[in-house]
Order: C-alpha cells, then sequence, then structure tokens
C-alpha cells in the first residue's frame, strides 16, 4: 500500500473498528506543569546549551496529557495492534474457523508491541506467537505471556536483529503465521492515530481547541498515525475541514544519534539504523519507510524535536512529583520539548503570542517496573 | 467540643462549605488488582506468617480507589484545612479585616497537614505559620513555602515533639495565631470526612453499593471522619437511612508498634505514643483522643488491621506497576490489608460470599520523591 492512500478518514474508520476493544482514556490536564511550562528558562539553566546567552524564550503553554498509559496493557501499541487483528478478520480464511486464522499471527519486539498482539489476538481466539530476545525484561515476558495460558507463544531468540530476524522467518515458515510488524504497516499507523483523534475530539468538548500535537518517536507509528488523524484530508464527516488546522510535531531522546528521525527530517533523507542505549526504550528504533513518506515526504508533520537524557528524566520527575502519574521515560519525550527545547518554546512563543498555545502532549505509555524506576533516579 | 455532637451531619455540613475549594477526586477501578485481591493467597505465601498452615482465605473483592492523591497538595489533608478555615471565618474577629484573621493560624507537622494549611489559610489571605524540623525534606518545605510568597512563615524546630511543641507554644504566644492540630480536632475530623461522603456517592452513582471503606490510620483524623460520614446518625437528608450499612475498617503498619490503633483497639484502651520509623511515613503517630472515642468509643469503626513493610513495598509495586499511578507508602496500607492480611479477607469470604464485597479504598495522598521511591525498591 502506498503512503498517499492513508488519509484522515483512514485513521476515522479505524477508530470504529476498534473502539470496542479499547480504553477512551483520560485527558488531564495540570496548573503546575502549566505554569513551569510557561515560565521562560533562566540564562543559568540555558548554560552548556547551543542556546547559551541567548535570550530565553517565552512561550504560554496549556498541556493537555492524554494518557495512554491507562490504555489496555499500559500502552498506546493496544490500538494498533487491535485494529491489525480487526483487518485481518475482514480477509478471506481469516472469518471464525477460518484456515488462515488457525495458523494465528507473528511479530519480534520486546516491548509494548508484543503485548498488544498478544492480547489483539488472543481476544479474536487467534494465536500469537512472540519473538522476544532472551533478555528481556521477565516483567515483559510474564506479561506477554499473561493474555492466554496456550494461544500465545513466546519465542525466545538471540539478542541482535539479525537473529531475530532470522527466527521469525523460521517459525513463520513453519506456522504460516501472518506477520504483523510493530510500526511500519498501514494498519498499525492508522491504530495509532486513533489516540488523536480522541485527544482533539475530548479537548474540543470543552472551552479550548488545540492548536498542536505533540508526540514520541521511535519508528514513527504513533507520530505518523498523529499526523494522518490531524491532516486536511477529505474527511468521512466528523471532523468538518473548516476546523482550524492542527500542527503535529515528533520529539526524539538525542542521546547516541537516538535522534535519527530529527536529523533525517532535517537532512532530508531517512536514516535507517540507530544503535543507542537512551532511558527512553521505546525510541531506540529507527524510522520506518511508510512512517517516513507520511511524516516527511507528506509534509504532514511540522518538526522534530530532540532532549537530552537530563532533560527526559527532570520532566518524568516532574510527572510523578507533580501529576502523581507513572509513565515510561519514552512517554515524557514529547514535554522535555515542551519544557526545555528552545527552538520549539519560541515557535510556541512567536506563533501563540500572548494568547499561546494549547498542546497536545500524548502520555504514549506506562510500562516501567520499580526497578527501572528507581535506576534513573539513584 | 464532645464527639458526641459529631453525627454524618456535621460531615455533610463540613462538604458544603469546602466544595468550592477542594476537587472532586476520580473514583479509579482495576480488574487486575480485583483479581489479585480475589485470589486465595498460596501455602508458600502464608509461610512464616501466622496464618501459616491454615486454609487461605477465598475472598470475592471489587476495589474502589478513591484517589485522593489527586487531590490539592496532594493528598486529603486539603479537606481538613480547609474546613477548619471556614469555620474560623465564621466566628468573631476572624470577619475580614477582623483582628483575629490578622494573626492568623499556627500548626507543627512536617508533612502534608502543613502544606495543606499553608494553602487553605493563604487561599483566604490568612497568615499561616507553620513550625517544621529542621530536618524536614527540602521537598517538604518548599512545597509549604510555595503557596503564598509572603503570607507563610516556616518557623524550623529541633526534631523531637518537646523541642517542636515549645517552639509551636513560643510562636503562638508571640502571634496570637490560632492553633489547627493535624487530627486531634473536630473539624479536621468532619472535613477529612468528606472524601468517603464522595466516595460512597460516585460509587453508589453506578451500577455497584459499597459494602465497605477501608482507610490508612494514623492519627486517626481520615478514620473518624470516614466512620462518621458512614454512620446511621440523623442525616440532613442527602443520605436516606435506608441505605444500606457501610462498615468502616482502618488500617496500621506493624513496624516497631506503629499498629498503635490495632493493638489499642483490641486492648480497650488508647495508646498515646509511638515511636517507629514505618516506610509508612505518614503513620508515624499514635491515634487522637477525639479519634480515639468516635473509632472505638462509639463503636464506629469495625476494626483495624496491620501489615508488615514487605507488604506495604508489594501493595505499593502493584499500584505503580499495574494501576499507574504515584502514591505514596502511607496510601497504599488499606490495599495491602485487603490482598495480604487473612484475618480480614476470611471476613470477607464469610460476609461477601460468593457475591463478594465492594470495598472502598482511600488512596490518601501522593507526595513521595522520585528518591523517596527508589529507596523503597533498591
Amino acid at each position: 500500500m502506498s503512503s498517499e492512500q492513508l488519509t484522515r478518514a483512514s485513521v476515522e474508520e479505524a477508530h470504529k473498528l476498534i473502539k470496542p476493544f479499547i480504553h477512551e482514556t483520560p485527558v488531564l490536564t495540570s496548573k503546575t506543569l502549566d505554569k513551569i511550562a510557561s515560565t521562560p528558562r533562566t540564562a543559568e539553566e540555558l548554560k552548556g546549551t547551543e542556546w547559551e546567552g541567548q535570550e530565553p524564550a517565552k512561550p504560554v503553554l496549556r498541556l493537555h496529557f492524554k494518557c495512554e498509559n491507562f490504555q489496555k496493557i499500559g500502552a498506546f501499541k493496544a490500538r494498533g495492534a487491535f485494529h491489525a487483528i480487526e483487518k485481518l478478520k475482514q480477509k478471506p480464511g481469516w472469518e471464525e474457523g477460518g484456515s488462515e486464522r488457525a495458523k494465528g499471527v507473528i511479530t519480534h519486539s520486546s516491548g509494548n508491541h508484543a503485548s498488544a498482539l498478544a492480547l489483539a489476538a488472543t481476544t479474536s481466539s487467534i494465536p500469537a506467537h512472540i519473538i522476544m530476545p532472551t533478555i528481556s525484561s521477565p516483567l515483559k515476558i510474564a506479561a506477554t505471556k499473561s493474555h492466554h495460558p496456550t494461544l500465545v507463544e513466546v519465542h525466545y531468540s538471540g539478542s541482535t536483529s539479525t537473529e531475530r530476524e532470522a527466527l521469525t522467518a523460521e517459525v513463520q515458515a513453519r506456522t504460516g503465521a501472518a506477520l504483523i510488524p510493530p510500526y511500519d504497516h498501514p494498519d498499525i499507523i492508522c491504530g495509532q492515530g486513533t489516540a488523536a483523534l480522541e485527544l482533539v475530539s475530548q479537548v474540543g468538548s470543552g472551552p479550548r481547541q488545540l492548536n498542536a500535537i505533540i508526540t514520541p518517536c521511535g519508528g514513527g507509528g504513533l507520530l505518523a498515525g498523529t499526523a494522518l488523524a490531524c491532516s486536511s484530508s477529505p474527511s468521512s464527516g466528523s471532523s468538518p475541514s473548516s476546523a482550524p488546522k492542527i500542527l503535529v510535531f515528533g520529539s526524539e531522546p538525542s542521546h547516541q544519534g537516538a535522534d535519527d528521525a530529527s536529523r533525517g527530517f532535517r537532512s532530508g533523507s531517512r536514516i535507517p539504523t540507530v544503535s543507542s542505549l537512551t532511558i527512553a526504550d521505546g525510541l531506540r528504533t529507527p524510522l520506518g519507510k511508510l512512517n517516513w513518506e507520511i511524516i516527511y515526504e507528506r509534509r504532514l508533520v511540522a518538526d522534530i524535536y530532540p532532549v537530552t537524557e537530563d532533560q527526559i528524566r527532570s520532566a518524568l520527575r516532574l510527572v510523578m512529583e507533580r501529576m502523581k502519574l507513572v509513565v515510561e521515560p519514552s512517554a515524557v519525550v514529547p514535554l522535555a520539548v515542551a519544557l526545555y527545547n528552545e527552538e520549539f518554546r519560541r515557535l510556541v512563543e512567536r506563533e501563540g503570542g500572548a494568547k499561546g498555545w494549547d498542546l497536545g502532549i500524548i502520555f504514549s505509555g506506562g510500562n516501567v517496573s520499580v526497578e527501572g524506576l528507581s535506576k534513573i533516579f539513584v
């Protein structure tokens, strides 16, 4: 499928299909965080950054947090996985009792997509083969297995991507299971975009309208889906074309080159490999091909901003201590941009002026162990 | 004031007074935690406990969590503090511009009550003197000071209760400020009880009715207030007397004798001193006198159960990892009872039978630093 066929209507259709299976997660606000985000950084804070000695930006920000940490399996990935399964069920051989359906689905992931696909598949009594590296955390392995006592089969591979892909191919050849990749897939992208659809409508039902949404960017499924959801392409009707344009931004850790999308965005060509151990462990992946088309080639994303590990840590502390929410480090990367990236903050000052911006932030997930959190702050 | 004068109507009146100032915090549920709570503990798990070798209890529990971690200042203490201030404002000399009002209020606390009183007083432009031990965490001192740049004055005392009380008396004599103690006070008790009023009504507006509520118990303000809120005393009308009886339970850490209320409850006399360094740092206080009258002498609390430090840690892990919420260790003590105290679980099995119980749990607060959390789990 070409990316051109994907529009806002595709995301709206995805939403109709998955609504019975997912949570409409709450949108939370925090006066404390609005105040911090709307306070200019000090000269001291800008020391040692690329903005040292420059006039600090003075943005006015009202933040609206879409809490996908409360989503099923603890992350937005449930949306894409349920959508992929519902789309499969519309294909020949995938009806109840069908021969293809009995062969099941397969994916390789050590993270939230594995758990999401295991849940989505077994909810429709479809077998799920999950390839996970043997070094995966026991919590994640247990979470993946927990969805069904017999229909979920975990296959352990070595930790390199070559080993993982070899085992995936082997299991796929043996079982005939359908491959559902974690992000570079139209059904996954449209499923992930449904979080933004809800966010826009939830904020819009109050006195405010979103000016922009910023999401984390790893493989790019959530960012591309959000971009489609906010695009002005023909809609099936629920979002009138007269609605004001909502800008879409991405955010990434800069640690060890994990800002591949941001760098690709600036250079004009996709960077296909990443090798980073950023604490934002959901964002260690390079941008997918289809995702790149939507994000960059179709110009549906306005920009992508990087943040440092310390900025991620600092944003995570604020969310835990002030908002009382547990989110995973990847989830606070967009908030770190809003709080600490002067380039983004100047844009908000320039575009939003004294009235400021209502900014939607997608808290992508909350799957982190208390030991994992402890390691970040000790 | 005698405790006899306090009834459910007193809590309902308190609720009317403080409603403009507090959040109606959400009530959350978790299928995962219901499942864990409704699974009998294994023989292995009971090893080394007083229930070793006994048949594990088989309770059916549906848990309803009242999230006071989302309350203003991050804890239920805002309720009592606002109520105390609103009641003062009805007294002679406390009208706007009044001579008593100018003298302000005073309390000694290193915790949530200090922050709550500072917020409540300054919201009505009333000066607040807060006595805090010099060893208080910088986070708590900063939180207390943050409510107003000039009206909040923090006075630092030594860490013993003698030093603290001496300084309180000195500042009180010098300023004429009105003392608002943290729990042993009718206005505080009735304010804290409003959380339970909301919880009963929020759950009751759905398909379920609460059978019981369990709260943490330190000084006893929250527990006594909850007991009044659920008592069958004459009501002002919003809760018909035909409503089914809701049982009220307390919960405490057993570490180093912090289970003073539970032991007092069993022996029939209040234990006036506690010296414990339990991780549930909000529950290191002995039960107050007025609180004891309501809880024990008036028989408004059905029982109080102790839990161990490991059980508190384990409950905290579940709340953070499964519910994605940040709560302070004191807040999960009631959940630890529901999950791990076989005496309580047998009672639920016996009374609730196959239908089980809808149990309200008050998550009392969420004021804990990420460093504090890290220390608990490293």
